[in-house]
């Protein structure tokens, strides 16, 4: 896909210049070297072609919000335009016909009949087959990365000081150098691991004094962070990643944006963020906008609250801005070739501006996907969110997919708790936190987890044990869902217990010239390590073509005696899973299992390719996994 | 009402002795001392006018299967006949139109044309209004009896050598003669303290060996056991009940009989019981009938093993049996002016049984209630099994109500773990909990409780806390629910905490001639326990005349330091709750509550019935609910 770097909004072309400095000033003077008037034009550039043909347009200058505006250009009608509460800000709205010519058309700003300033505006071709766009769903895998501690591929972009934050790879808060490059350099690793589907946490700009490095702090909604790369490398990222099978995910944060945001010093409307002052931090009580007794004291707290001081809330309720964002996600889709959207905080922004955001996405791109951040631990509380249903309060939600909170903190419990101690211990948290799928409506669509880089390192959280690692990354890879790993859960990453975000994004180990282990090599990794690694690599390249993976039911049987057993059920082929909890082998009545395994079976360990026999008894290893394809006879 | 005597099944009226003998045993001899070939006619009466036109009989006696039935009565039609597995029974189907005379008309049984017996059977007048009786619901208090174990009426039927289990006050798990006239003779405490239902634990026949005092293996399903009383006791209960303004709720078990039950020496069908032999035991995954993913294994098992093998499990998948158990409900409710039916073993049942047994009775009684047994921590299980919505597997649920067992479950938790651990620890438990009342269609039907004879006792749940204990009942008498108190409750009766249930059913002391300590009369009763047992006849005498409780619509505000504040809002009248956790007063900004709470609002305290300033800083006094009536300035 061929992506052309969007226009400047600084390259401007200055018209009469005294005449405006004097209309902007209220006295006619010249001055030798005028600043460019117009500081942003957002979005910065857009297309023909799209289903929506209305587009608005941001213009940020000084005093233009008195200008009269004027296109020609054949197909596109200034159908209005609109000030804020500042004085220099202008809002288009134009309508984009499917006639209208891709190109250069010019934006010409008057002020009392007189023409000022003809900003050039590029309007551009669609690529062919982006609207049918594939998004990613249960036969993809995800990997997620937090770019600035994956690999160092430009050690040249570490420290910028025009944007503060100097690297530091000794600070687990700071900077480490990490960058788009390197993840470029390391994408054949990616792809060879198995993975289709890459994340990294937000990529734009933070020009933040500190703690820039994780990227939501987002300064400019249009620019890629200098220390990550350049657009330029984005969108190359992008299209090698493609050439390799791999899909780009683009996390995105409607909530908030970084307190270094040029809107900051000059907003566009008084009540384009909640209120800084007095400063109120957020109660984080999700529940507010579902819970149908909540108060609206305590809803208003909840939406309107700051995350953190660094982070100015936004005010999605604001027309203006809730456009510029859904044509913000827009323009990053229809420019990197996204293949799917992480959305961050996702209840903390206004709910039916959620709907309206998603909807608009989804209608520009119809097979795209979206994954929601709900982190709560309630299924009902992340099922409210999925489209294709209707909440008792009227809302309708609208995320194909949420991150799967819940059945994530299950998994765990399950593989930790001892099993035994009655109906719901152990294995039985899993078998019946499964029920809670009826709650949505594409179970296969939400993206379950191991750990995140909110969450502490499952290898720690599984007590450093790799054969509850192997059950874990079984369960993720296998079970009705889209998995997603966390860098360098293949290499049995750890971090401590309490959450402590530096060190559960600890640095890729040979993502930096100089490292003594390189996961991407397999040079100095232990047996352990290694072998889950290798473990991990077959798990999911295995179910890249695994129509029992894809499209296979789930049959699965309430857990006896440490183990638990389950299918993935397609015509062409059998997913049998079976985790054994004990210390000892167990053998299973196969019997049992009749219903999905018909007499006779046999079948394939998909990990180490041996035959398995499937009738009388199965044997199953002390504290193993196993994975039987079976074909049908 | 007035309530007549059911027919006897055994007296019948017999023919030509022994021309039948003859054809039963395939030759013709004469016996002198013939014995009654019928032995059980079920149900024993039926009545004029029902919606249900159509009425199956079951006839039980040596050989009936081979004979021929005729009805001659107006308005009265034989349909059919159905013979089982067993030579002696035989089923007929009838039409009763709704000119049928009232009164008794006779069945003749005949063989090869000859008639050999005439049954008499009563078809009765229904009370005026019996169809449009009211069931319970959130303005209701239930009181919860388990009748062996509450007063004891009549020493002289506490043993009957006939039906075996000797009293013995002794055995914690064995009969102590409590009865139906004990109940009787203490409705005016029942209906004092404030309650306006009594619900008591089954009260038909347990011939059973051993623990037969709970009711729940029922041998008769239409004869009250004689050890609480007769017919007649039960019958005049309810009617002195109802003149005190106290409903009665009969506790109906479809799930399973007992094994003395008469059918178990002569099965009407083979699959009238899930198999005895070889014996299993249900597995107890209630999940599984809900489960999209469940195996027929295990949803088998769930269904068809038996609670314990002295509970023969019915199969209600037999459609004769299905017939009969919905009769025999109906039987009840006409026959002793029931107000509610409560469900035992809901989920163990047949579901498709359980939907058509719930319709039909709503069919016959449109605003009677039911509340059925779902014994699980989750409300998504619970909701499954309720009315006005259909669940992803397309399954219907009928019930109007379920026992509340997940906010039971939550209100415990919130009291005893202590605030102020994160979000939805302590009454943020609570808090949150209330939010799953989206799962339920009619919130306030549902029936909370603090504990109840299959629990442990909440005053020791509580760690023997009066204060807990009377923020338990707060809420569970003010939330958006119906509440329902275990006999005993009002006067902090203890058990241990892990499940026992001789202990937990203790006699509610009063009850026995030379308890030292009376309940009903409060002597001997310590000051905690006078004082909750007066807090609470204040609270529950209170909420039967509140339209805040009946039709309030709940506000609550996210618990903070400690203290957790909701209100109850009808046009006529507030109530405000408070529950302060804390050790020492704590002094509310009214101004957060101000959606609820109009400047200048004032308030009565509805325990105390002191007046109560709202503006400004409420005080809440150490460890107290505050529960403040306001009326509309």
């Amino acid at each position: 896909m061929k992506h052309s770097h969007h226009s400047n909004a600084r390259s401007l072309v200055i018209l009469p210049l005294g005449l405006l400095l004097g209309l902007l000033l209220g006295l006619l003077m010249t001055r030798a070297h005028a600043t460019p008037p117009l500081d942003h034009v957002e979005p910065p550039s857009w297309w023909v072609g799209m289903k929506e043909r209305h587009l608005q347009l941001m213009l940020h200058g000084p005093g233009i919000a008195e200008m009269q505006a004027s296109i020609q250009h054949p197909g596109v009608r200034l159908l209005g335009s609109q000030r804020g509460d500042s004085p220099n800000y202008l809002f288009l709205t134009l309508e984009i016909s499917k006639k209208a010519r891709p190109g250069q058309m010019d934006i010409v700003l008057s002020a009392k009949g007189k023409p000022l300033l003809r900003q050039p505006y590029r309007l551009q071709a669609r690529e062919p087959g982006s609207a049918e766009r594939r998004g990613f769903d249960s036969g993809d895998a995800i990997y997620l990365v937090v770019p600035d501690r994956f690999a160092n591929g430009e050690p040249a972009n570490d420290t910028l000081p025009d944007l503060g934050d100097a690297a530091d790879r000794k600070q687990p808060g700071g900077r480490h150098g990490g960058d788009l490059r390197g993840i470029e350099q390391h994408l054949d690793y990616i792809a060879g691991m198995g993975f289709t589907q890459l994340w990294a946490t937000p990529v734009l700009e933070n020009r933040q004094p500190a703690h820039s490095y994780h990227g939501y702090s987002i300064t400019d909604l249009y620019r890629v962070d200098p220390r990550l790369g350049s657009l330029d490398d984005y969108l190359r990222l992008s299209q090698r990643a493609r050439a390799l099978g791999v899909g780009l995910i683009q996390d995105i944060v409607p909530n908030h944006i970084g307190s270094g945001h040029w809107w900051m010093a000059d907003l566009p409307t008084r009540d384009w963020i909640h209120p800084a002052q007095p400063y109120r931090e957020t109660n984080h009580r999700h529940g507010t906008v579902q819970d149908p007794y909540a108060s609206q004291a305590d809803t208003r707290a909840f939406l309107d609250g700051w995350f953190v001081p660094t982070m100015p809330d936004l005010n999605q309720g604001q027309p203006l801005l809730a456009r510029y964002l859904i044509q913000n996600a827009i323009w990053w889709i229809e420019t990197a070739g996204l293949s799917g959207l992480r959305v961050d905080t996702y209840p903390y922004s206004d709910k039916r501006f959620l709907s309206d955001w998603t909807r608009a996405i989804l209608a520009e791109y119809p097979r795209f996907s979206l994954v929601g951040e709900e982190m709560s631990d309630k299924a009902l509380m992340v099922a409210y969110w999925l489209r294709g249903q209707q909440a008792p309060d009227g809302y309708r939600g609208s995320m194909p997919s949420m991150m799967d909170f819940p059945l994530h903190g299950r998994l765990r419990e399950a593989l930790i708790e001892p099993d035994g101690g009655g109906f719901g211990q152990g294995l039985g948290k899993l078998y019946e936190a499964m029920m809670d799928d009826r709650l949505y409506p594409e179970p296969d669509r939400m993206v379950l987890f191991g750990g995140n880089h909110d969450t502490n390192r499952i290898f720690s959280a599984l007590g450093q044990d790799p054969a509850l690692m192997r059950m874990a990354a079984a369960v993720i890879a296998t079970t009705r869902r889209t998995p997603q790993f966390f860098y360098g859960t293949e290499l049995l990453m750890t971090s401590p217990i309490e959450r402590d975000d530096g060190a559960v994004r600890a640095d890729f180990p040979g993502g930096w010239a100089g490292d003594a282990v390189n996961g991407f090599s397999g040079q100095g990794l232990s047996s352990e390590q290694a072998g889950f690694q290798d473990f991990l690599r077959h798990l999911l390249n295995w179910r890249k073509h695994s129509p029992a993976i894809h499209q296979g039911r789930l049959l699965h049987f309430n857990p006896q005696d440490g183990c638990y057993v389950y299918f993935r059920i397609a015509p062409e082929q059998t997913l049998m899973v079976v985790l054994n909890k004990n210390n000892i082998a167990k053998h299973l009545d196969s019997r049992r299992f009749a219903e999905a395994l018909p007499a006779g079976s046999q079948g394939i360990d998909i990990i180490s390719g041996a035959q398995q026999r499937l009738d009388e008894l199965i044997e199953v290893p002390a504290r193993a996994v196993l994975m039987i394809e079976i074909k049908p006879r």
